[in-house]
């Protein structure tokens, strides 16, 4: 399978776009990142995805590919010699696709409370957020890796959200590493492979970002 | 691999759990079905999807697998031999898991709204239900089934709700057939499947549920 003609439509605050950086740089593959403006889409992105008009798209000779967890599953089944990211057994895959479920039904609705809310809301966002998260290192355990002894689907959907803990906990006040320790020793070895750290932007560029969205969005 | 120790814990008017009625079916799988009563949930129940507490859950050698399209991809990759459900060319697989994702998070919350909402709720609600139903149309286009000649995974994830056609054509008073033609030549087509038809309860006894469901949530 040739690798080449890969074009990645891309927000850079977007965890469902690092998503695909991570998995596209494990897997060593080149392509053209293009980088879209959320407030005026690109005749491309309209194009590519009609239905949801989201990034981020993977664009593989030609052919349109969205939705991040499915594009994930997509680089996967094409480049699966390296670094395979879910597993073989039929069983260990329905799991490691429930987690990746699990991450995307939770994460991202909530953590927007977290950053976004005031008052009670926001409290009882931080406190749901927190119980997802205590759920997620519940199902690490004592694994390296949500993947085993070495990084898989699931860690590879989840990592991106670290990049946002910083604008999580001082939007609203608390500390993840001392609510989840565990959770953020395996956020640290994840940030040990290149693939991820090169893929996710630095904490303190995300918060500026949020504290900008909510000057955006009248909230600050 | 061996096909017994397979239970289905499930509630009947459930689309998500018609769905694993239909695939099981297919295949020739041979199953205990476990009728839950989802205001006094089992045990088994509990413990074995301790994390959303819902059916549909399928335990296949006393392990458990949960969400629906998690648990098809599942049926699909251990018995694979008979009636394939995703295609087997990745582009292909991933635009089955696309539309099958689409149907999850547009038809059950929208539809809800169509038979439990009043007023211009409802009228809104219609709109964009319609809106969907017509998306899909657009997709299947002259297709027989949206998997092309053969049933295929987009279509199990779809039948169930043509099953509750009827109550939010009741609800709501409008007709599918009027709007989406070609989808509902297609239901029929489904339903010429003895899997399908034989999974599926029928539209006036959903209606009959759909009427007490209404008359417990006060909006009867």
């Amino acid at each position: 399978m040739e690798s080449n003609n890969v074009v990645l439509l891309d927000f850079w605050p977007s965890s469902f776009g690092m998503r695909l950086r991570i998995a596209l740089a494990l897997k060593g593959i080149k392509y053209e990142a293009k980088e879209e403006n959320l407030s005026d889409k690109s005749p491309l992105l309209l194009e590519m995805n009609p239905v949801h008009k989201k990034i981020p798209i993977l664009i593989h000779n030609s052919k349109a590919i969205c939705e991040s967890l499915n594009i994930l599953e997509y680089i996967d089944e094409v480049w699966h010699d390296k670094c395979p990211l879910l597993p073989s057994d039929p069983y260990e895959r329905s799991q490691a696709r429930f987690w990746a479920d699990y991450i995307d039904k939770k994460i991202y609705s909530t953590g927007r409370r977290v950053w976004s809310g005031k008052g009670e809301d926001q409290e009882e966002a931080k406190k749901e957020f927190i119980e997802i998260l205590k759920t997620l290192e519940g199902e690490l355990g004592n694994k390296t890796y949500f993947g085993g002894d070495n990084l898989g689907f699931v860690d590879v959907a989840l990592v991106p959200f670290t990049s946002w803990f910083y604008s999580y906990e001082t939007c609203a006040n608390f500390s993840i590493e001392a609510e989840c320790p565990k959770l953020v020793v395996w956020a640290k070895t994840c940030m040990e492979s290149e693939s991820v750290s090169k893929s996710l932007p630095h904490p303190h560029k995300i918060y500026g970002f949020v504290l900008e969205l909510k000057h955006k969005l009248g909230l600050a």
